[in-house]
């Protein structure tokens, strides 16, 4: 068995029992995360024998994670299709890395590279849904439900079925079609998967669950509702952040800044969390990068906190951006996000429409790479947080692409062509 | 009233009034065409009164058409989503032609350029779908099925849409994702579209066609079987390539070769009607282009007839191609694409999957035009062309990409990327 100890409340510490089969903490309505007992790792797994380096996944990460591949039985749970693994790739010729003097790398969630894993459906979400259907195959649960912005839906679909459960997805009825048509595909060809369509965003599909699916024994897979499953996969994007390039002989370490796209902010739990667990196995100091969080301006919840010193955000009406992952008013998790990117010196910023686009446009044009709107929004974030000194001459900078232009077809394809 | 004086069939030449309604010839089983009285049209409109060149779009050429625009009955039954007046791109970098000195162009029908019209679903397949939707329209059609590789399928659904009909799209479960996952999409969101899955090929598609949904009242708008409706959209292809760039007072001329990819072939009998009627209205001669037909070689029923010199293709099995649009064993119009290729001096070539593959590459990195594989196709048969004879030293050539590398996606991507 993995070393999973027990699950604990974001926000009040209380704990609960690793066998209990929960949502968000009833006392407070916030997110669980698993707790992972390092020190028992340490002692019982020295000299990395918890980690497996030459699988191309984020399995890789072995005893660390919520299930571990090195045990025979969590390892009959794991439904994987290859997900993370992913390349840092080097923008060097960026010109505000040249004129600032940083190193700015563009962490590609969205497309395959040579050599490492890839995300089978296109985007991060992939790395909380591999995780989130091997522990819901362990707790024996047969009918999964999730609300989305789009990504989660097509990556909830796939993993279900790899796992032979029944899956319904509910996403706007904007969604862009590559999402929407493909999760439409699979419910024609798989009568285990279900699509709903709704007005709105995320927020009328969330409540369409809970009344029509969640009575129906659906388990709630929403973002942070599920108990810390997606955020313990989401978890490896810290882990890679951290991992040395080239055999275990380098020393792990992290970068000065992380540029991170803000919906719900599971990624930015995961990677704290794995921040921690890493110093807790003793490979990193108590150094953290700062964590700036990137949304559109037209939906900016957690902008709209940091800059008022609120310690929770407010729900905001939804906006019109073309990154759509972008567009969630509100979220359970916020403010644990806006915990982090204090306690980390980082910042929350909103990026425009115009210079998102012309961000995915010229990584486009200058190095032939497909990121999606959410991904250029974090490149976009670069000027402003240049300008508050949030990063510096000689930083090392990760932006994150979250996911692959070809899911935002045809909008994308617009901007680069006509 | 439009200049439509009757049908008649393309193999036995009976003619039928243009107000039947009907599906192949009765006697043959043959398709049908519609006869345009191009004498009627020089006579009553001279000096360009027929054309309408300040349309971008297939309807530019008004009372050469078989509905008018020109005419107020006619243009309420015009279901127009933009369709058509696609550009020439010159190639004139492309070592092949620069080596054996020939004029290269790239008719593109896949992606919107600037002040062209624009193909709504991303294929040549809207011309004749705009054309036939907007018959059906005229004859009180209510409800409309068609069975296809692909392309045809979205655009059926959309220009259904439009014009208030039910539609019903068949096609293989194999389909690329972004026309199956649109079409299901578009079927899940408007109680109007329904989509059918079936194994194997266009021609089980037909099967299900007809043993399910013509029973019950739903109208053939396959290849060919409307009468003569899709063709007459597809004239537009020849049409413009006839049609000088700037305005009335330049002469109209065709090309020297034409390279077109074949399924069913409804392009190359739309391509042969426009020369012919443009000749009758005394714009051009007698001189045609060489008309080539392009095939894989996985499915090449066209090619082995041409080569055994046969007056008709014979169904072959269905083959693996990424040029799924290519992947037609049998068609009835293949006899009269045999004849137009022999009358022109043309021929029909074969190329193979990695050709296919390398010529969708190199214009992608050359040109940054995202071409479907159909399209490479076509640029992969100018080797095969030039040593053959085919094109000369000074030709002017004009290869036809008739869709969206998009619509492929990510079969397409993985050719470009990993
Ligand atoms: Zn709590
Ligand atoms: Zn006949």
């Amino acid at each position: 068995m993995s070393y999973v100890s027990k699950l604990c409340c974001t926000y009040c510490a209380t704990t609960y029992p690793k066998t209990d089969l929960m949502n968000l903490c009833p006392k407070d309505g916030r997110p669980l995360e698993i707790i992972i007992d390092v020190a028992k790792v340490k002692e019982e797994l020295p000299e990395f024998s918890w980690y497996r380096p030459q699988l191309k996944s984020m399995w890789r990460f072995g005893s660390l994670l919520a299930l571990d591949i090195n045990n025979e039985q969590d390892r009959r749970n794991i439904v994987s299709l290859g997900e993370g693994y992913t390349p840092e790739i080097p923008l060097h010729q960026h010109p505000l890395a040249k004129k600032h003097h940083f190193n700015l790398f563009l962490k590609d969630e969205g497309q395959p590279h040579k050599n490492f894993g890839s995300n089978p459906t296109g985007s991060f979400k992939d790395r909380g849904m591999s995780m989130a259907i091997s522990m819901a195959k362990q707790f024996g649960v047969k009918k999964v439900v999730v609300p989305t912005q789009g990504n989660a839906g097509d990556s909830l679909a796939e993993y279900a079925m790899k796992a032979n459960m029944e899956s319904v997805v509910i996403m706007p009825d904007d969604t862009p079609m590559p999402i929407l048509g493909r999760v439409s595909a699979l419910a024609k060809m798989h009568d285990n998967v279900t699509i709903e369509l709704v007005k709105g965003t995320i927020k009328e599909a969330g409540q369409l669950m809970k009344e029509k699916y969640v009575p129906q024994g659906y388990f709630n897979m929403a973002t942070f509702q599920e108990p810390g499953w997606r955020i313990d996969g989401k978890k490896t994007l810290g882990l890679e952040l951290a991992e040395p390039n080239d055999g275990l002989n380098q020393a792990w370490s992290l970068p000065d800044v992380v540029l991170y796209p803000t919906g719900g902010g599971t990624g930015i739990l995961g990677m704290w969390k794995a921040f921690d667990e890493l110093q807790a196995l003793g490979l990193i100091g108590d150094k953290r990068p700062r964590v700036i969080s990137v949304q559109s301006e037209k939906t900016a919840p957690v902008v709209n906190a940091f800059d008022s010193n609120q310690d929770d955000s407010t729900i905001v009406e939804a906006g019109e951006t073309i990154a759509t992952g972008l567009n969630v008013p509100g979220g359970v998790g916020h403010f644990k996000v806006l915990d982090i990117i204090r306690k980390s010196r980082g910042a929350a910023l909103a990026v425009d429409e115009n210079s998102i686009k012309e961000n995915l446009k010229s990584i486009y044009h200058n190095y032939g790479i497909w990121i999606c709107p959410e991904g250029a929004a974090t490149l976009a974030a670069i000027e402003p947080a240049i300008e508050r000194g949030l990063i510096q001459s000689g930083d090392k900078v990760v932006a994150f692409n979250t996911g692959s232009f070809e899911k935002y077809l045809p909008n994308v394809r617009k901007l680069l062509f006509v």
